[in-house]
């Protein structure tokens, strides 16, 4: 099988050619600057390659409710030259095969379901720390997207006594993204993420933050297991700092198999950072598949 | 059709039977005590009225993931008296008919769907706020489980500045229950929340925790609406409050047509206190289809 696998990104859109094994071909990296621009670019490179089929997991918001007016398109974004473009739409039509269409993180996440650290599962998150925050959620072996998608990054936070800092997002200010994403870090700290590794107040405070978000995720989903991704997560002395926190703010709430072993409950990406685009390519499979 | 139903609850087990149009034809209340006591008496009840099938939604903790060790069973209930016991199972050896077994939160969100407020909604949530909170979630059209189920009662609140009260909940001080509770109510003011419907700061602080609470569920579910029952919400004031402060606190930052009207976004429970009962009829039916 020839699948195409598109990661569109704010910034980049990751081009790739693989199949339904997870090996990918072929990768091309594309900046993104408008659809007009960048839509026919992608459109080549997938033309030139020959694909059955084409999995998009995108930035948003978007709508991917199959059935409802307006799926496959990015809605109210604020990177405003895509917001209501139809991006499924556009290559469904230009390549003229099925294209699955779902966010960024629910691909992330079923890329670590098909290849990686949740390999089978059928109830499991996804959550991606970087320049946001994202989550993607998996449900009795479906992907969760209720009349839009969860944005649950945007959870409203207990500020741990002491941290006066005000938060970074622009709508709660003190939201997990507000208080934990990169930026709030930086802002935070005057330095990028990867220059403070050595700063253990730092990653303390993060932890605490990330761990209150993991209470409340195993509360509201009921996981097998959480895969915490993203560039912040980079920094692997956070997991320890969060399962022992997550111990404390959790307090013996919940008693199941998945939870008395944090070690293998609260886990890292496991794909190396492909597991978006190996997401991509298990939507193109199953667009395929009807 | 005759179809049995049975809320089970830590105080009482509402018996009843009806049919898939949600008319009820009997109804019985039997106290909780032991499984020994009041198992039987039960069981006595479906007999003698006849029942082609059992729908049950049942405090919990429990099990209700068809398919899994431990399937149909109360779990670490604080009520040790049911604690692993076999519910479900029992029913299903003394009637010999299909059971359907969930959690009392889902078969009232269930009634909701069927019957009531959510009638053809595909993803909903229905949140009780009583002597305890519980949340049940449907999503995609089924009702989420997870690992075991949600406890979403349980979220980590922000604090309201100037609220003092440390919270009633055992395990979290001042999660969601612990604050917002009936018996919290009734511990900060000194007075059951039925007596205090005259004060308006009750109802405020009340309705800044419930908001908060909606905000997090719009971003953890993406619900299509979101249903508020239980005892406390009998306090009807409390809904244009919960609706304005969660307009505050959300901050605009959802976009859809469900969250646009607060008026039907969050919304009473509709059937009067037969939400779970109604459910129970439901799940009855689903099972004696298989």
């Amino acid at each position: 099988m020839r699948l195409g696998a598109l990661e569109a990104g704010g910034t980049k859109m990751v081009c790739a050619v693989g199949d339904e094994k997870g090996r990918i071909r072929e990768r091309r990296v594309i900046p993104t600057r408008t659809p007009e621009e960048t839509l026919p670019e992608m459109i080549g490179f997938y033309r030139e390659q020959g694909v059955e089929s084409l999995g998009i997991g995108c930035f948003g918001p978007i709508n991917p409710v199959k059935g409802m007016k307006g799926y496959g398109f990015i809605t109210s974004t604020p990177k405003l030259a895509w917001q209501n473009c139809d991006i499924a739409g556009a290559f469904e039509r230009a390549l003229g095969c099925p294209v699955g269409f779902d966010t960024d993180v629910n691909a992330s996440l079923l890329g670590e379901i098909t290849f990686g650290a949740a390999r089978g599962l059928s109830d499991c998150i996804y959550v991606t720390v970087g320049t946001g925050i994202g989550v993607g959620v998996c449900a009795g072996g479906k992907l969760l997207h209720g009349v839009m998608h969860p944005e649950a990054g945007h959870i409203l936070m207990r500020r741990r006594p002491g941290d006066s800092y005000p938060g970074k997002c622009p709508f709660h200010a003190s939201c997990l993204e507000g208080l934990a994403a990169g930026p709030a870090i930086e802002e935070r700290w005057g330095a990028k993420g990867a220059e403070l590794k050595d700063r253990r107040e730092v990653w303390d405070l993060e932890a605490y933050y990330l761990a209150q978000a993991c209470v409340d995720f195993t509360y509201v989903y009921s996981p097998g297991r959480i895969i915490l991704g993203g560039g912040v997560m980079h920094q692997e002395q956070l997991f320890p700092m969060i399962r022992r926190q997550y111990r404390e703010l959790e307090a013996g709430y919940v008693k199941n198999s998945q939870t008395a072993d944090l070690e293998s409950y609260i886990v890292p990406a496991s794909l190396g950072d492909d597991q978006g685009i190996l997401g991509c390519l298990r939507l193109a499979w199953e667009a395929k598949e009807g």
